[in-house]
């Protein structure tokens, strides 16, 4: 496949840098007859959505998002109905500001992608970080909105489970907290301290990394193949896809190095519904590449931003050494936002697996 | 694609299960002219081999490969030239022990993929773990060992650098010591304590978790596409794709999360050469999903083997509840065989972007 | 891949029904530094445009085309330049009458995909055709003019070579000519037979099928690829996925069946530029798969449309048998705006095939 | 996709020279549960094995096809069952005769791809014709084999139905015939037309063209894609990738063209069974790139073979210019063994579209 796609039979296209007229994504392989709302699309890009806190970029966009094909209006009053033929969707970009581009343009900031896209196309759309903006990310959401259509019953959550060297308390992890707080953290008291910390980065004109957590609920057992169609390993490709991820594992990731094999195991008994009962998840919910049935769990190290107003030393495009600082609009900590971007690669991630699986087995 | 393939330019598909009468791999893509030996694939095949020290499966495969198309004969003897057309490999299984597989046919050895292949296939070759067998592994350092020629000057290398919480000392890194070990282990003292780690670890029936890095040295810059062909994605992609790897890592991985911008930068400067030079190396090698000519740097960790003495809980095929214990031959800690594994991956991820960036930007 | 893309490396996806707020597609795999105008692009579209004479439907769409994405404002006015990211490309739909289609929502029309959606996907957009409506090949078009621009030096043009059972006289083809009628016709005195021929059967409600070849000249040698990437191969493949389709010959197709090896072997002497030179070309610029620098020669056949004014029996969706007349704006001879539309699908194949050529051999 | 592998979730990766010491490929994608004997893909293999009459190659190939993968033993003696993992199949090539390829290896045969291939890749394995070689096609006829038992019901036959000018008389079409002459002929007055006029061919050391056509029955409906992933528009390309096929057609194909709307369209009723009936077939069994539940045909046009006794002139690989003459084992009408190519490449790709199918829309 080209380079923009990904997904096998659920797959998703994006396009558009951050200060073009647009960007958008096509999802082509939905299933026809799924019924939703464009409201349930925009929810979830408003949790994306930058300026909410000031703990996110302050450029101010709705990311409102249009439907363009795909779909058929149903009987209820703003239903649609997908028809199996690809599903476009557009978000126009509103708050591009017009502001000088003309130092990003010429030096290499530190940690950006300027200087490898310079490298490899000999030019970019250097104005707003042009196609790798965070603001691509805007599309994977809304494509995320209709994975999460097509595996009946499955439930994709995400929470921020370290800022710094910050993390929570695992015994205090709570689900319904994850929207109380501007960090989608499960943990009421660490929120309170990544409070702080935040405010004095961000204070600082600095940045710093996270780990974000998905878990998935509700998977069927099957989903994946043996060697090279993993379903860890597509979701591990999904993650390390969205920008600034660094490192992902699946259960208890790299724990796991230092188990003995006693203490790896995820024992198994029958349940009191007659399905198999796993009496541990160090797998994440994933044996030989394929799904048991237990919650799918992901996690993913995002490196802090490295938009930052400290110099650091660089080089510009014609080889000369100079101090780069960069101002303007960022996010002190992307690992916030991406917490719902980390779910939409997962939720993509499920429902293409759970198509191949019914395509390939009949069983589903 | 389908799902026992992988790459996309440089694409190969493997096939066999444990106890069938081979296993073997069909290397696409190869460009012609390439000139090797079929002993230049030995010689990595036999890295890999079982039975070369008791920390290793006392399997006794020679892993012998031979080459079934795709090349013509060199002038000079034993020389091979690749044509272009796709290259079929092949390992016949020799040392197929006919145990009774009765007991595993049966029960579901908990870690193991048993019980995800009964659920998803509904029948399953359980003969020495049949397709999820760690044979499989044979097919890839074969690919690999093609896969290396194909980008002119690269050099892939790795080392297990974590067995259990023992980690390697940083300072004592050093490429000559990976050889002289029976663990691929870069710093002599920690092989020691090694030793002694893993003799307590066999004879204890017991096995144990491993962190392997992979550094490619030599890489071109320009590898890779911005968002969904990103050179580390498939990276990462690739070595999740090995049996038991659980979590995957680029540059400095999840220490990123700990770390500010400015700690995280790595900064440039103009090296004497009149090349960019990068003060530093968190990136890993890639900026933006792109290669930027410092060497790539990769790790995984490895979960203990789940065959083990101890008995654990479980259930059988007709959902009684029983205990299973794992006889037979196995490997205390897979991580050590998984060094020549990860770095045949990793050569595979970099010929098939080597030769998409030729493709699509006629710039390499 | 999934299924509303194609291409490999470069890949377009098209989205988009008839009566839908816009049409679109996505071309991927564009390499960097491409200069092109907007108006290069609607200059094509505007060939396809219906409306332009008697003898296509009389829809009036403006067909302006958008670019979302994918490129940056050169020096010169209205100049682009792609950088390599997706170009994004969308059309709005503006002449969707607000007509009564209950009649066909519930009737299949005999030899349309009606009958054939219902039972795939249980229900369908059947305004205007929806999905399956010619509107779609507008994006081709415009994806096409991209494509033209991948290959240094090609030359793509299309002809309509048959209309009923009245064939064009070779010994005038004339490509001047095909501009000068609404036929695209390359022999003028043809194109006078078909005027009337075709206002015959625009006045009776009927329809009628034509042949279409497709001639491109300046084609490297050496694209394609021996066994299931043949350049033959993928042109087929692209020309029948054009609504309406029914049979591809390559060179002198089906006429090879009757004729000797002698007869049919295209003898090859050495050209004054110290070139092979052909002495004929039955192969139509293709040999084992692979370009061999001869014009690429395409011709394939299109049905007439199923939309006419005779009734004809058919069954509606309750499984009543009823007589569907079909009414409303429809081109008497599809294939007349079929020439824009194989010249653009060629096109696509040999921008697909020049980047795979340069990846896989680095001979580019 | 990479270029020696074809279909999307059954997929088929194929490699192997004429001179090599073996053939094959893998399929991918199999189901898991099919029971079959090795006997059945022999059987098929055997219908296209060289030597059977003096109208094919006197090379005489046993063609004994060994299955290494992907199959456990059923109950009954000799019956296999598919386990979903891959199926690797190989034959060994054994009438490689030691002849002298110097010439052909220095000279370009006018119609063979040697000169594609030099441009190419600048070398090629020139001993029979290397990858070109309709060896390759055995591989292509087990891959068939397996296909047919994907889709639940369907029956693949061919036939050819035109040798040189000599067509079938269609209302003499008999399929019992076809097994009774050694022309895969349906109809036995033209088979002793076709006698005289091959061994005509034969003895003038002389070659000519065929047109084959592949029927499937029992085809589910709905299988396709609207646009890109039509099923008409993979089997076409399935069948130009075989070797020497010029032109495809699906349905009335060609013959389309000259018809009016009226005369084309496949009127529609209902049948006594309660499901609709075509009155006709003019679609070969496909609407919109969907399958109606009609049989699908389609045809394809074999060009002679370009290897022919009478002299003709070419160049080698100096650019000298030479005459060519060539001897050895050939195919007088290789549109005879096409035949049972022809069905395997039909039923690889309903197959394929089958398990899209059941993916995709959840109703296969």
């Amino acid at each position: 496949m080209s380079h923009n796609s990904f997904g096998h039979l659920f797959r998703v296209t994006t396009w558009g840098e951050s200060h073009g007229p647009a960007i958008g994504c096509v999802v082509d392989g939905t299933p026809p007859g799924l019924r939703f709302r464009l409201s349930d699309i925009q929810a979830l890009l408003d949790k994306r959505r930058p300026g909410q806190s000031r703990y996110t970029t302050q450029r101010r966009e709705p990311d409102e998002v249009e439907i363009l094909s795909g779909v058929v209006s149903g009987d209820a009053e703003g239903e649609l109905i997908s028809t199996g033929t690809p599903i476009s969707l557009m978000i126009r970009n509103v708050d591009q500001r017009s502001k000088d581009y003309s130092e990003i343009a010429q030096r290499y900031r530190p940690g950006h992608a300027d200087i490898a896209y310079d490298i490899k196309y000999g030019l970019r759309d250097y104005r707003g970080g042009g196609r790798s903006s965070a603001r691509e990310t805007a599309t994977r959401v809304a494509a995320g909105a209709i994975a999460r259509l097509v595996v009946p019953g499955v439930r994709v959550r995400g929470a921020l489970v370290q800022i710094g060297s910050v993390k929570i308390d695992r015994a205090r992890f709570d689900w319904h907290e994850v929207d109380r707080n501007p960090f989608f953290c499960p943990d009421a008291e660490t929120a309170e301290r990544w409070t702080q910390l935040l405010d004095d980065t961000r204070k600082r004109g600095s940045s710093i990394g996270a780990v974000v957590e998905v878990v998935a609920e509700g998977v069927p057992a099957g989903l994946g193949a043996p060697l090279y169609g993993k379903l860890d390993q597509d979701i591990a490709a999904h993650l390390m896809s969205i920008n600034a991820v660094k490192g992902v594992e699946i259960g208890n990731g790299f724990e796991a190095a230092e188990l003995s094999g006693e203490e790896n195991a995820d024992e198994i008994r029958m349940g009191e519904n007659g399905e198999p009962a796993f009496l541990s998840n160090n797998a994440g919910g994933v044996l030989g590449g394929i799904s048991t049935g237990q919650p799918i769990v992901a996690r993913f190290a995002v490196k802090p931003t490295s938009s930052i107003l400290t110099p650091r030393r660089s080089i510009d495009a014609e080889g000369q050494e100079v101090e780069v600082m960069t101002k303007g609009r960022h996010d002190p900590c992307v690992g916030i936002r991406a917490v719902p971007i980390g779910e939409a690669m997962v939720a993509c991630a499920l429902a293409d697996h759970y198509l191949r699986h019914r395509g390939q087995t009949g069983r589903g």
